[in-house]
């Protein structure tokens, strides 16, 4: 289509990177594209800790449930929705902040990604490559200790980032007609196009360990979805002044 | 730098646009590039409906807060949070399925930003523009009932797009140091940053309304913030099964 288009849709996780370092202007680079994406309101509620401690690094990537890649990538980042930059513009202007809206939960969280999706558009575009790393929240109440961050932070996720040591195969996506709908939802068809993409998800798999994972897409999505999921989340975020209405 | 690089730096928001619609097989790949985007987990939560019917879209413009470019822009999209097809997946796996959880909230509308982030960096790299409509949530279960969405499926944003017919500034994001801290969580230095950051954003709206707009950053954000920010969205989310523990 075009090479930005043909970047996008080239896009998989990286785990493994070479020993090239990233240059601190190239990094600055790439926060700066984060910062171009649209931003709710202009709120701009999202702020990026870079972690070069390495003792940090490696409680970080303990935090995460032992993913040894947060330790060793050229770059590791954690996105945080920051609201706290909002008191201090209410603080200079004596203005009364209302905060702890739900809304203003969902409007820094998506700050940090769209900002984030558009770092590691533009890493890959400089031929780096990165992987979103969730796990943080295994453990946000630590994460959030260690990176000292006060009320109204929260790391929503982190993001290693380096020069790609392996090239793992794309992974494919859902059919296009379950996740596009047209003027009202429907999902007559979902369950037929999900048992089709069953297939095209277990082969994946199959050729990717030399068939020892035999796995499709509903089967790994409903394994997953019988347990809890981060029950210590919303008490954590309530702390920090968030989802209070 | 490079020209992904430069697109994603050259943003702003497109509201006005010409009369050239956007081709079915362009707005296919824009989805497909939507989809390339990191998902958490691999759950692929997010679904967009595409809204044709010219009274829907006129009944969406008003719930918005009477954006008239929601009815007038050649492609109006509705990025959806949707874990509907992950109760289905359960189904087919008679797995009992626990939802409600925060986290689940967190990785369903990450997942859409970063899909929609992707959308409107192929749209722009494909010389159209958009624009993010927040404003859905003013009216969201209004939006929600004439989209038929079910249970677990919340309208995070809207997303205007099509060929632009104006050509507005990029508007000048917060200064580096604001936003980017190293190895922990820091802000001594912020009010002054702010302070300069100010005196930027007021000669850029004076720029642009010819004067008439004579206005700072934390002036904008501290007169938001002293109002209560959509206080029916978290009620609305409850009902539709997340936000509950």
């Amino acid at each position: 289509m075009n090479a930005t288009i043909d970047l996008l849709n080239a896009h998989r996780s990286i785990r493994a990177f070479t020993d090239q370092p990233i240059e601190t202007s190239d990094l600055h680079t790439l926060i700066q594209a984060g910062q171009a994406a649209a931003t709710s309101s202009f709120i701009q509620a999202c702020t990026v800790i870079n972690v070069t401690d390495a003792e940090k690094r490696q409680a970080l990537a303990q935090f995460a449930g032992n993913q040894a890649y947060v330790a060793a990538a050229p770059v590791f980042l954690v996105f945080c929705a920051d609201m706290k930059r909002h008191q201090l513009a209410c603080q200079m202007h004596d203005a009364p902040m209302q905060s702890g809206f739900t809304e203003q939960f969902i409007t820094a969280t998506t700050d940090c990604a769209l900002f984030a999706q558009n770092v590691i558009v533009a890493a890959e575009s400089l031929e780096m490559g990165g992987v979103y790393i969730g796990g943080l929240r295994n453990n946000i109440a630590a994460v959030s200790e260690l990176l000292e961050l006060p009320e109204l932070v929260y790391p929503v996720f982190g993001m290693c980032l380096g020069y790609p040591d392996q090239n793992p195969e794309v992974k494919p996506r859902l059919p296009l007609p379950v996740v596009l709908k047209t003027d009202r939802y429907t999902d007559t068809d979902d369950q037929a196009h999900l048992a089709e993409y069953d297939e095209v998800i277990r082969e994946y798999y199959k050729t990717r360990t030399g068939g020892q994972k035999d796995m499709s897409w509903t089967e790994q999505i409903s394994g997953m979805l019988v347990k809890e999921a981060r029950p210590h989340m919303l008490p954590f975020l309530k702390e920090k002044g968030y989802l209070l209405k």
